[in-house]
């Protein structure tokens, strides 16, 4: 795709999987870490350079083959990529040097934040680690307050929680001899990720926010999107978007971030690199974070929306593999449990297993939340067997209810025709006015359940449609059944007059094959299936009528008549 | 994943895209083929072996690096393979050594296809390589017929079309000292092919059925899934099932046949294989044909459902990319328009180019086939700018019609709730009565243009809602526009008294509200993000009115009317 070569300081599991990006673009790419490190073991081509990114002669080696330079690990020695960036000026770098230096240092980070008027936790510098000094902090910042390193710090190493005064000298001799800083306590309810990525030119694409959740201060799980309402997600987006902007250069961030009781983010901290909250991308976006992050600093095409999902109903789980604390590969049975079930897809690293060191991760990528949930438990050995709801086909996608079950003779018609189709559903009965409560639950949990249309029925006051309708996001569809009085117009004003805000899809009075049919062209309305059946039925339906008119035609219409009288 | 070494004969695309599977579960492979050949350049921890798959010296330094042995090329030396499988009885090898002798004569593959009664192309056996033998064929077949190689044939080499009798002796030239056989004209409509994986207990799973579409005789498109009624693609789903299960052993096998016009389907050859046709799966499908192939030979979990697409509304177009005839790598400037717009995936495979040579892929995914053609248009240059229509969120999902502009103030209203909700939407007159022809032609383009749904308002005798869901099978929303007699009545019963077979979801009497809001309820069945929206309406409506219960308890109902009355 494009002759230049990319040379990657550092080859973890993060250069291995932008290699593996690389190669499917034919964009070369040189690595500089230890022999044999996962980065390199997928590629073939180059002669890597073996030795540590945090050496000047390493780095000018690395720099020698390569027409960029990127990283995958922002601890490295920014002043000896300062000395190579002077040596080889016609060696871009991204991250700039200057990005990596700030980032590195956290605190001068969330100063560097501040400046650009984006959120940040609270902090103070500790100008000297001493007892006095963070007695004044707990003066400001009340207890507890976090006692964080500046510098070298991840998965939560290099941090300690001060609870009271009387840990103040226990926060000292955990991280004596570092540069520290003290961030006010931040009682958050959700932590969140946003992956970001920035072309040259400065324009900034975010990936859908993202929801983390951490286990002993590691990464433990990742939803897409975060379990949090559309436009919380979207002021996440645009304060990721903000930090972003804040970075010249290109390539891909990281930004993390808390959300607070009362809706209020604030950021975190961000890494200039590929990260572990963007697993997730492989598989549930059009464009992985790491080709994208090859894309930037290669100057290839950064299209609009190629960070969206890949199509709209996708949910994902990301879970992190990490190595068994007691017995070595026994994480594997998580993997072997993950290719089980469909829908999970297992990355490995090609690493050497050790306790709780990050081994692989598994993405699992389905319709519904509920549905990657299901299939999450069973890869953690929390169910034993393959649940049944795991095969998405036999799940319902449409909920038959009626009051009564002298309703049913006109309900299973449209039952009949879910089955003719081959629709999953479900019938029972749930009365608005007998069983209100079973009704609300009901309605509630529809959309959890997977149900993506409910049918209703009812006679006379026909309550039933309207108060499900009421207390449902979903489509509502209601059947006036006919009842002795009236002929059915009572049940067909009071499901069809609703009040403006909550709609019922009213069909004919007693035709419960019409709203079977209803159901099935909301699902087609996404899902292709049901639209070709459709077509399919309504085809076949003009044939059948279409060889009635020929036999009319054909025999006359008093024979046609008395032949269908016979009948 | 597991400790057993994966021995591949053959290093081309095929291969590699194995490696990067295998990779992916750390799952050691070694390949046979060339130095530097697309599948070693992805894995550096193996010493590979440099040689021909065809030669047995070579393949025996293959079986001693190895726990199984897999092809990715069918044309190898069968009996150096069975020697190879007598001195090492502990490697195992997939696809069967029987197997593959089998399938490299497309002649024996049919007799052996026909002794498992499924349906193939009808052919003879060309004895001697004599004018008279053909000549007895073009009785027995009529003119055309195909004469073919039995061995060494892919991607249209080796096949000759004999047109008349004259065109025998230029077939014999063209054919000479091969081995061949003769096929019966076969005037398909389309081409279609299936992936189906094998387990080593005989289990097959196959993948959807996908149309391909050959430009001189190699691939050029593959649509997944296939352009025709799902019947049909069920039918050769289970064609293709019976064609695997016919060959012991396991592993992937790409299933290519014809449909002829009578909707009958008929095998054209198997590939015991991944197959070009199955590259789709990379993007499109829960477990790509790559890592199937894994699973099944290292004797992995093979899961149900896990040859499914990845989501129920995905659909797929892949595009080889061929050297360009005339100028090396212009091939490229597709794969750079490729990156230019969203949703395609660009594959290259390190190969130098080559007229025709395939040197990549191009996958293009997305909710629907359409959007999957504009974009194709655009990669090949057919389209020179990208049409807004790409970018899918601006694309309306509904469509808002009605009869006359008198009721566009009714109509209106629901359009503003659309607009609040930020769901892209259109909005013009079809009038059934006045536009019939109109009418039909937007009823019938709804689907395809990427509507989800379409509102309808009409008054009076009311039609337009009930033949706008007569001739689509999207749902269609009615909404009984109040006339200037019978109070609107007139118009709910026109709608929603539809008769069976065709169903309108009917809103209240001048409700556009109603039908916007149960419009967004229908996108939300299968969208979160419309779903999340409702969730956050009915929220906000629910807190709207509690306000106005807390003013009304507090203040009075007094003074609460006598205030409600001034505004």
């Amino acid at each position: 795709m494009d002759k230049k070569t990319i040379g990657i300081l550092g080859g973890g599991q993060l250069g291995r999987m932008v290699v593996e990006a690389a190669n499917r673009l034919n964009i070369n790419t040189v690595i500089l870490d230890a022999p044999n490190s996962p980065a390199k073991q997928i590629n073939a081509v180059s002669d890597h350079v073996d030795g540590s990114f945090t050496h000047y002669e390493s780095i000018v080696k690395l720099a020698e083959k390569s027409d960029v330079l990127t990283i995958e690990i922002e601890h490295i020695d920014v002043d000896a990529l300062k000395r190579v960036q002077q040596k080889f000026p016609h060696v871009s770098i991204y991250p700039l040097p200057e990005t990596i230096k700030l980032i590195q240092d956290k605190y001068l980070q969330k100063e560097h934040l501040i400046s650009h008027e984006v959120a940040v936790t609270e902090s103070l510098p500790v100008l000297e680690n001493t007892e006095e000094a963070l007695l004044k902090i707990g003066e400001a910042f009340d207890y507890p307050f976090m006692l964080k390193s500046r510098t070298l710090a991840y998965d939560g190493r290099g941090n300690f929680v001060v609870k009271s005064a009387e840990y103040i000298k226990d926060a000292l001799e955990f991280l004596k001899d570092r540069p520290l800083y003290a961030e006010k306590w931040c009682p958050f309810v959700k932590e969140l990720a946003v992956m970001v990525v920035r072309s040259l030119e400065g324009e900034v694409f975010a990936y859908p926010t993202v929801e983390t959740v951490h286990q002993d201060n590691i990464c433990h799980l990742v939803y897409a999107p975060a379990r949090i309402p559309d436009t919380l997600a979207k002021k996440a987006s645009i304060l990721a978007n903000n930090a972003v902007k804040s970075f010249p250069g290109c390539g891909i961030f990281g930004v993390e971030m808390f959300l607070l009781p009362n809706n209020e983010l604030l950021i975190n901290e961000i890494a200039p690199r590929p990260h572990n909250s963007g697993h997730y991308t492989i598989d549930a976006c059009v464009t992985s974070q790491f080709e994208a992050h090859v894309r930037a600093v290669a100057g290839l095409p950064m299209p609009k929306g190629f960070t969206e999902f890949s199509t709209t109903s996708t949910n994902a789980i990301m879970l992190n593999v990490l190595g068994d604390k007691e017995v070595a590969n026994k994480e594997l049975e998580i993997c072997r449990r993950a290719l089980e079930i469909p829908h999970g897809t297992v990355y490995l690293y090609g690493k050497a297993t050790r306790p709780d060191r990050k081994m692989g991760h598994i993405n699992i990528v389905s319709s519904s939340m509920e549905d990657c949930e299901n299939r999450l438990s069973y890869i953690l050995g929390e169910s034993t067997e393959i649940p049944a709801s795991l095969i998405p086909k036999e799940k319902p996608l449409v909920g038959i209810i009626m009051g009564s079950d002298s309703d049913l003779p006109v309900m299973s018609v449209g039952a009949n025709i879910l089955k003719t189709f081959g629709v999953p559903f479900e019938l029972t009965i749930v009365s608005a006015h007998r069983t209100p409560h079973r009704m609300s639950q009901y309605a509630i949990d529809a959309p959890k359940r997977g149900l993506k249309v409910v049918i209703a029925g009812a006679g006379g006051a026909a309550h039933l449609p309207g108060m499900v309708a009421a207390m449902t996001p979903l489509p509502v569809i209601g059947v006036p059944v006919k009842g002795s009085t009236l002929d059915g117009v009572d049940s067909l004003h009071s499901i069809v007059q609703m009040p403006r805000g909550i709609p019922v899809a009213t069909v004919a009075i007693n035709n419960s094959t019409n709203a079977a049919l209803l159901a099935i062209r909301i699902l087609g309305a996404y899902d292709p299936r049901w639209l070709n059946e459709m077509n399919q039925y309504m085809t076949n339906m003009e044939e059948e009528v279409l060889g009635k008119a020929e036999v009319l035609e054909d025999i006359g219409y008093e024979k046609y008549l008395t032949d269908k009288l016979k009948k």
